[in-house]
């Protein structure tokens, strides 16, 4: 079993995971750190390094079998599991991703969204009928969500991510501009669209201060 | 001038730029490094640290000057220039998109939108015409396009992006689930969702194994 993972691995595995559910995808029984790596713009004894610290062993000559690899990969992100998603904040971003359709269904299943303007409330986004804000302590008393996922503007981020947060939810994927304060508990992964943007100006102004540091993300 | 920013420093920039924004806008003249540090959740030292890397004066007993700091990083992060960007492919993320209000819009202008399913063709989305994709290239010979939005099924995006590359653009914000191979003249963000929701259901599964070091992203 793996006892530590380090950060840059572990932002590693989503991209090692879409490379072999692609192999798989194509019956591919094997491969190489090489052909992996290259894959991946990475070394091959990067890839190496990493197959080694998530415990995944080669076979000598023909490589890493992709099934094992993929689904050990797949347990070890907590995928294999199916975890429920609430939408707060039905704007322009909250809407696609409710229609989202690249989500491993399997994975991740969002069961209701929500939003405080009149207006939006009992229309229909998808396949989910819009509920109240209001309605969300009732709705999690009744039912669990692992995930809420934040879409809603920054004012009333954090405030909702507590309330949220008191009645059960651990995981938070936000798309609000805020940092959350939240305990220990709560897992947070935030994307920050404004300062990925900025980031991306950033290299646009200095192409040679960066460079292969990308895959270091 | 600064020389060189290590790739941590600068993936912090966007954060700090944000702070200093919200103290601008409340009035604040300096902020001293131990309240950056803690609207930051970072410690007043490493806030010291990159303010130094970035070439940034504190002025003793008072902080570092807001305005000062603020158009500095604004600067070196090449905002300060307005940049245009062309979204291709308008399913439900191009649109939000189109719509994202938080973009600082004197930096971030979109200029056009693209689709190639006729029935999106002529459409409007927000205060945009969704243009034909095969109108690309002569859109690009008549006016210059300094980002792409890539919002296209993955099948696509590495030879659209190869086109793009090859019609002058050189900036890529990357939505779609591959990791282009462009010239090292191009500057590649992805915002890869699903695999941003992998990594929070890691964070979910190993709550003991991160910790603070979702700062360090």
């Amino acid at each position: 079993m793996v006892d530590f993972i380090p950060q840059p691995v572990v932002k590693r595995l989503p991209m090692y995971y879409r490379y072999l559910k692609k192999l798989e995808s194509e019956g591919r029984m094997f491969v190489s750190s090489a052909a992996l790596a290259e894959m991946a713009g990475l070394t091959a004894s990067q890839v190496r390094q990493d197959m080694n610290i998530l415990g995944g062993e080669g076979c000598q000559g023909r490589g890493y079998p992709v099934g094992d690899t993929c689904r050990h990969i797949a347990e070890l992100m907590g995928i294999t599991r199916r975890k429920t998603m609430m939408i707060v904040g039905m704007g322009n971003l909250g809407s696609a991703l409710v229609h989202y359709s690249s989500f491993d269904e399997k994975s991740f299943e969002t069961v209701a969204v929500f939003d405080s303007d009149p207006c939006k409330i009992g229309t229909k986004v998808g396949s989910q009928i819009v509920r109240s804000a209001d309605g969300i302590e009732s709705f999690l008393k009744a039912q669990k969500a692992d995930i809420a996922v934040l879409t809603l503007p920054a004012a009333s981020a954090q405030a909702m991510a507590e309330k949220l947060y008191g009645l059960g939810v651990r995981g938070f994927w936000n798309f609000a501009p805020v940092d959350l304060h939240l305990p220990g508990e709560a897992a947070v992964v935030n994307v920050h669209l404004d300062e990925s943007l900025q980031l991306l100006s950033y290299r646009m102004a200095h192409p040679d201060m960066w460079g292969a540091a990308e895959k270091e993300e």
